[in-house]
């Protein structure tokens, strides 16, 4: 099994609790992840919070781009993002909008196939468009229908574009090696850490699972 | 000409500017706006901000939501939002989550058809959901390629669906007439406004250019 970078998704709401997250998992995940809910509730204030504990950690902002590209993620890389996020739902100018700020600030893109129907076609037109990472995502909603991310992890893995992958999608510690041997890059790791009685002790197994 | 409501975007980042745009053109405008990017940066601490400016005056907060949709929206109703938005490219489970949550506060609900490709079909789905408002959208990236709402406008309207439809896509106090004549019971002027040298001004000249 290769390795993989762990990314924590921040997934609540509250500002504290979410530093509380941050400060108990940090030595355990790679990347720090704002999910879009919690970004949108409070704002950039929470990245300039975060990066003050997790110092040269990469942080990504789960934008959820869908319009306005280069305009709605400059600030973020601005304030030291590593990584924002742009919906493959969103089309191409604003994909290469959200690629071309990265671009500016020497920073990671990310294209989200959340919900796209056509998702080769997205992926490749991102890795085309020079996004960093294709993000194979079952979102919560579709979870609560059963979905998971693996059959589109696998079909966008066997493409080998020249993007990394991320997973997420209900990803827990006994799921992440599956992820990484069908070519995740990244796993993408929410409630399985942020809903545990201690996340730290979650991070920890995590990380033990697949290092 | 049938009358329609008039929506200020606020569509840049600062809080300041920000502010000062709605205090100076509220008296002309029914409903304020905040815009994606603006929201992303600010977060839900200037809805409680515009909500002191504007008092009983309806504040739409743009969320665009694709994913987890009662959970992120039900902290912007609970503060007070009027609107809050979902993405027609969120699918079902989604944009019922977000009408649920403005149901559970008495509040409206608006799927943003934005970059769809089977508009119509989102347009009913929204309407049996219980969706308030539909909104037909060209949004600033596919502007840049000469876009306008118009011909979506039309085609949704005559769909006479039991819903309320927005249009928002570069309407200025010209087009706007032409909106509400095909069918717009909601305008939404965003640059038009917050770009002209004098906002005030320019949010009294679209009032009195439609009503």
């Amino acid at each position: 099994m290769s390795q993989a970078f762990i990314q924590l998704a921040i997934d609540c709401i509250s500002a504290e609790k979410s530093l509380a997250i941050v400060e108990a998992c940090k030595d355990y995940v790679d990347i720090i992840e704002i999910g879009t809910p919690c970004l949108k509730v409070n704002g950039a204030s929470l990245l300039e919070q975060i990066l003050a504990i997790v110092g040269a950690k990469p942080v990504l902002v789960d934008t959820k781009t869908m319009d306005a590209g280069f305009y709605e993620v400059d600030p973020f890389y601005t304030l030291g993002a590593s990584i924002c996020t742009v919906l493959g739902a969103a089309g191409e100018t604003t994909i290469q909008g959200v690629v071309s700020a990265a671009q500016k600030h020497g920073k990671q893109s990310q294209v989200d196939l959340i919900n796209c129907t056509n998702k080769q076609a997205i992926a490749e037109l991102a890795c085309q468009t020079g996004a960093s990472i294709i993000g194979i995502h079952t979102g919560i909603d579709a979870q609560q229908h059963g979905e998971t991310p693996f059959a589109d992890l696998q079909r966008i893995s066997s493409l080998k574009l020249k993007t990394m992958i991320s997973v997420a999608g209900g990803i827990n510690k006994h799921t992440a090696p599956r992820a990484i041997e069908l070519g995740a890059d990244i796993v993408v790791v929410g409630g399985a850490i942020t809903g545990a009685d201690n996340p730290r002790q979650a991070a920890r197994d995590l990380y033990q699972a697949i290092r």
